[in-house]
């Protein structure tokens, strides 16, 4: 296994060309939040705005509409019940993010249907929460596209059919090259399976045992895909890198993170980022 | 009677462990906020989050749910007329916070039968405001669990009947014998009934004279007894000690306290605590 | 006319008594904000909370409700159409605020004569917008209670029939004698009309040339009253001086003053007064 | 083609009039967004409200109403299909800001027709996003007003008939000659389109690209059209380089910029241009 450092975060964080427009960032379509988790779907796109991903459409139960924009004007609204539009947006996204409060219901299996009916060879598509846990349960199909997984430890049971005390490197390995796919299997240093090569997180905090968390990494993962779309296989890695490092810089003064501190930092770590060169640690910068 | 100290802080407050997950630090579930009261379960929850409990749900009127949303995405969403999610949240908590905004009319009664109903005995469950004033008046039936009652001097003259100007210690302590459950009593210097002792809080400020107080304090116990669950009855303690800590310490530069401003200090504030040795009092930490 | 200076301030704003709580400091019931206008009403109460009235209920339209518990979860919410409701909460409150909002159709008129129908001698009611406007287009009579009107010149033209380029202090004295109550009148250097005296205000700025500047200073009168309730005519004269000399303050590092910053500056501000001994005077403070 | 500089921020804003109030600074009516796109409209009012226009309405779908009042209480909403109301608001208005996010169905013509329907030879029309592409489908004509569209290069295409290739500064004077109206072709490098001039906007950052920050771009023209009326064709240009020059010193320590943070530093920005002598260029005061 190779641990990561904050190689990864020079190698994707690079200074945005001067002549861009939204448009060169991205879009991503985030698909969750049903009428009791709608806070899920609402942080995960908050993290997608705050990586700086061109378009963010987040479809949702019309319930979450006004809290949406309440938190994050920045995002569009979709009613996630309209198949058309969300067919339609997910077609368009060059990242879809689905699952994050998502339930687990009929109306929520509908909808993923929907979404994996339609994505298309080129997209980064993330799965994330419910929506591993119904393909599991309903034996889907993994969609098409580049698909990025993003379970912890019980949901990629269900997924891999590997107990959670089971979970070694050989068969969480040989589970990933069956499914094709990159797993980010989401634990106390949380491992990253690639075509090429697995990945340990050396670092986090148990700061981060707060529920949202994973639904702001699966957000980061949709906003790193988009923007950096050119090296996507990196941005995931940055993006789990990053989710963990802003962290453990924000556990330096609290007991806790709450997600949606870790989104907020991100414009600002990412200049530091963006600015660092090789002589240079990330931990320099404190 | 005991004077509490900053000692229960730095017994209750302590590291968490490296190798943990949301799962560690319990499930808070909260009931309450009528259509009229939203803004107290709201506070309640936020106290919740912000202490570190590793779920929380809130299940209020369905007119709460964005404002519950745009201010806590952290926090999940359930209709408190549905009888049967409620049941289920009640039943899969670590700690159960009713009362705050529940109002007493006849579907506040029917939702807390429904809540008292549910409890079990291994868990914390803290009955606050309209819940107690309800339980007074319709004379329920204490439910099962690790009772925690966080009456106002006038709550606590329903539920106990003795008069406001006749709650001596003595007095007291004999109802909380009959109740078999722990009584914080909300007055000018709060005192904490428990099984074998009685504690008086020594701190506090009149900036903390403002409506939706004893709310945040309820969401404060109710994420405290859910992450420090194998200290409960500490955490209580620490949970009091630590919302008038907080609260003092905002007024050294506010006339008057918001509640929302002690919960969103927490995290700071208990990091300096589970940073504090023994030689070093809360006094120095300024 | 007489000058007001900061010592209205420390007259009004003195050390909370140690053992109070939050009946200590009033009630105070706010009646306006219908679906067009509900940010007025949202404006006015955070006004009043931030001031440090001990409960605050705000009767709106049902369309506001979310937002104000997004922006306020310290308030409580009433449907302004309930007639049985405000009733009762008009009568329980030490300050009614009526008027910011409002608007003035069919609607607006009958709550307005349902809120004016249930106040009492002893309360103090403030009485702004186009509740003004209503009662001198409605001829409605003056409500009981210790009246303050808070007029900017037209209003108080069609109220007193005086026309803007003839409000002299003589005619505005004459008219505050007919009516009884106190009249605040908006303006460049505002006057303020009581029994004994007329006061002007020597401060202000034209940052404070912004929408919503009215309701927050309404919302700062009702709180001021209800917290200072023994002194409430005093406290008038305080709220008036300290909603310009925060502003001023903000102004010196921004172009305009938005009218919640002035609400969220008071806990701040009012803990300076409280701390400003005779010998030093506001600005020593900056 | 001339280069844009500080010069056009020291020109337009100046201290504002000791004896001023809001009804000085104009009123400014915005309408746009559908239940989709109800961000855009929220960033465009936040602009506005803060730049200081003296009153702003949003006319805006009613499921944006919540959100509205949660970020921004200092506007005034109505529901955009009510067409009376519209009409009165669109007459009533120093300032028209119309399409942020009004989409491009059915309604959001009916709308767009009402609202060209009302403005008349003196007031400030900005056109933006979906208004502009819905002109150009319906072959609408153009309404009464000082009118100023701010197209993206597609937006410009569809108006001018030039394609995006071809769109040379003869071509776009053409253009803009036979308009008759201002154009603020959004794109690196800005350029404005006047009657007698074309300005380059030298200033900007990468960090702009996303999605909304020409949102916040129209209801800052708005906002400085409506309070700089007298100099209503400066306005716009001040208006213009204003966002970019946040924007870059935003930019210094954050990857991307939020567009609501430009709208949130306007007032410390324009006090700094307010105090700025002749001598001091705006790079000083950082």
């Amino acid at each position: 296994m190779k641990k990561l450092t904050d190689q990864i975060l020079k190698d994707v964080i690079t200074p945005r060309p001067e002549n861009s427009f939204k448009g060169t960032f991205g879009k991503v379509t985030l698909i969750g939040g049903n009428r009791n988790f709608g806070g899920a779907i609402i942080m995960a796109s908050t993290a997608a705005v705050c990586a700086g991903a061109g378009l963010v459409t987040t479809a949702t139960d019309e319930i979450n509409a006004s809290a949406l924009h309440a938190q994050l004007p920045e995002a569009m609204f979709a009613d996630f019940t309209d198949d058309a539009l969300v067919a339609d947006l997910t077609q368009a996204a060059t990242s879809v993010v689905v699952g994050p409060g998502l339930g687990n219901d009929k109306t929520s299996l509908r909808i993923l249907k929907n979404v994996f009916a339609h994505t298309t060879e080129k997209q980064n598509v993330i799965i994330d929460g419910s929506a591993i846990t119904l393909m599991a349960i309903e034996k889907l199909e993994q969609p098409q596209g580049n698909i990025i997984y993003t379970p912890h430890e019980m949901e990629w049971q269900r997924l891999s059919g590997i107990k959670i005390g089971e979970q070694t490197e050989d068969k969480n390995r040989a589970a990933q090259e069956k499914l094709g796919a990159t797993v980010v299997l989401k634990k106390h240093h949380t491992e990253i399976y690639t075509d090429d090569q697995v990945y340990q997180l050396p670092i986090g905090t148990p700061a981060q045992a707060v529920g949202g968390m994973g639904d702001t990494l699966a957000g980061m993962v949709g906003g790193f895909t988009a923007e950096f779309n050119d090296k996507a296989d990196k941005a995931v890695l940055a993006a789990v890198y990053a989710h963990s490092a802003i962290a453990e810089k924000i556990a330096e003064s609290q007991y806790i993170v709450l997600p949606h501190q870790i989104s907020r930092a991100l414009p600002t770590f990412m200049k530091k980022m963006e600015k660092l060169d090789d002589n240079h640690h990330i931990g320099f910068l404190n």
